[in-house]
């Protein structure tokens, strides 16, 4: 039988109680599909300072490299905020993106009708968004020379962006391709009108368009998509961009969707590998109480059925089980209009196995 | 007498058509108040490309030094947007920034009651936002080294973001300062668990915070910023940023706002001295058709009489002006929601000018 190898990696904060209801979710999916899943936890984050040292072990490396998929929760927190560099989870964050080649991260920014209301944005402006938030994930900024140096203007700080055509090139082709599968819109965002790297970029991205006659591309400056994310956010279909812009803008975009609590994200490299995660952090404000929202890691869940397995049967049952279980009124104290009426973490995984 | 010179930049787009209703107000400034101008007239952007074949000519340059403020209308527009960097309008404003030593970039980002339906966002959550972002001009990775070369993965673009110490000490100063005289809440934002002049920035603010024990420092990731930007706009009050994530950010909270035509901003040196401009672009789609909105140029002389000649009566009588007129219900065609009723650029000038 195929049996699929899933790393799961609770992390910290409210990370194992949400990756506890996903894995609940995964044994679900084995009963009704006859699917097989093999999954090995793994230490990662502020939980692996302090029970190896470092915020991503070798064993950890291991566990995820002879694996099909990762599963992360969430990792980080205030009691490991003020570490040196190499201790910080951070930096493992960082680290297992590079070590694993995970050079593109998909963000859905979807609306769930039921959740509408909690967006500060207008309904009505709201209205038909769906979009996906394509971010380049090992180059840019974040992993360019970094370094202090004395100058005659004393002490000086330095970070080094760097692109080349061929990393621009594989990301492009992705969002290229993703957009194909949907509205066939591009929206590539860059500043262009100051960065070399966004010249480059810019430039990379019309080569590559060439081969997709069918998707209708648009460059828009960073600075004035953050503006029509607020504006027009329904008119965006896919949006491709840089590590640093990327960060910022996938936030905005989910946090307008008014969802950031269900939404799911995919770090992906070459092949079908991939590391699925929910785009809210570790919580630490609420963790251990029980009553964080499974939600966006169970959908991670489909996310990963979908990207990595193919597995659209269990996908679609997923989905619908979180679609079915919020039209019925039930909702997490995060979401919840009446606090006083909110569920727990695995009452909504239950509610949600159930529902399969 | 004591005449101030004022350089008078009007660009290109609409760019002459709102500078000349400011101009307006300048004089009729003279009149009510006694204060006297000498405005010299200076080519900038598009038309200077066009008629001396930079963006930043010399004469420009020497006009603006020998002035005590520059009023800016906007640069930019298709025409010139593939040429070569050196002859885009872009440059100029570079150029103009770092020639003149404006290191610092103050934009208000307030809601005019009578336009609070413009905004995306919903009113309750709007209500009370009235926050400045000042955002570092003439450091960071606009104004590091750039270049192209040939590496083993092949052609490689590279940006560099550098901040001194100083750099960030002074634009730090500024912002406590500005903090100081409103409600002393300062958010510094970085992006301190990754890039090295994030956490240079971070110490420096740091340590410069121990001189405004009075004001209340806040310090907040950059993709955390832009999400709560959209969540709890009222929040803030001063925040200060480098310069990439300020041109993000500030371009992010002016568009919250819903009041993009009436937003002004100053970007100031060492000393009184300083240039203004409105935040909006050269709208080319609507130039030369007396349809443009001229407040935020008007605005942008308040705060010119504000911050470089210390004119708070007059500003008072603009500000005062400008509100009124709103009240009235008078709209130009980008903020009227009956566009039949919309008056244009003249008329609204000429309403406000009456209304001092
Ligand atoms: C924690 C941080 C390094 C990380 C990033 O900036 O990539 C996070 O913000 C994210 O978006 O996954
Ligand atoms: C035109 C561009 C170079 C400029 C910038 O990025 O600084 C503009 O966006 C601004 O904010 O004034």
């Amino acid at each position: 039988a195929d049996v699929k190898k899933i790393a799961v990696i609770a992390g910290d904060g409210i990370g194992p109680e949400v990756v506890a209801e996903a894995e609940k979710v995964l044994k679900r999916t084995e009963e009704l599909f006859g699917y097989q899943f093999e999954t090995e936890h793994a230490l990662f984050g502020g939980i692996a300072i302090d029970e190896k040292g470092t915020p991503l072990p070798e064993e950890t490396l291991k566990v995820c490299q002879g694996s099909d998929a990762v599963l992360l929760g969430a990792v980080g927190g205030p009691k490991w905020d003020n570490n040196s560099k190499e201790l910080r989870p951070e930096t493992g964050l960082l680290g297992i993106r590079k070590a694993l080649g995970l050079f593109s991260n998909i963000r859905p920014a979807v609306i769930f009708d039921c959740l509408k209301e909690a967006s500060t944005l207008k309904p009505e402006v709201l209205e038909g968004t769906d979009l996906i938030v394509v971010r380049e994930l090992t180059g840019g900024i974040y992993f360019g020379e970094k370094f202090r140096r004395e100058t005659e203007n004393g002490q000086q700080a330095v970070d080094t962006c760097t692109y080349t055509v061929a990393e621009v090139e594989r990301i492009a082709r992705q969002a290229f391709d993703i957009a194909r599968t949907r509205r066939k819109k591009l929206a590539s965002v860059d500043k262009a009108n100051v960065l070399e790297t966004s010249r480059l970029w810019r430039e990379t991205v019309n080569r590559i368009a060439v081969d997709y006659p069918d998707v209708e591309l648009e460059h828009v400056l960073v600075d004035n998509c953050a503006m029509q994310l607020l504006r027009r956010p329904s008119s965006f279909d896919v949006i491709v961009t840089e590590n640093m812009f990327g960060d910022i803008l996938s936030d905005e975009a989910a946090m307008l969707t008014g969802s950031i609590g269900m939404l799911s994200s995919a770090s992906l490299g070459e092949g079908s590998f991939g590391l699925y995660e929910p785009v809210h952090g570790s919580a630490p404000d609420i963790a251990g109480q029980g009553i964080a929202n499974p939600i966006a890691t169970i959908l991670s869940v489909a996310l990963m059925f979908r990207l990595t397995f193919g597995y659209h049967d269990a996908a679609d049952s997923i989905e619908r089980a979180v679609k079915e279980v919020l039209d019925a009124g039930h909702r997490t104290g995060d979401i919840a209009v009446d606090k006083s009426k909110a569920i727990g973490t695995i009452a909504m995984g239950q509610l949600i196995v159930d529902a399969m």
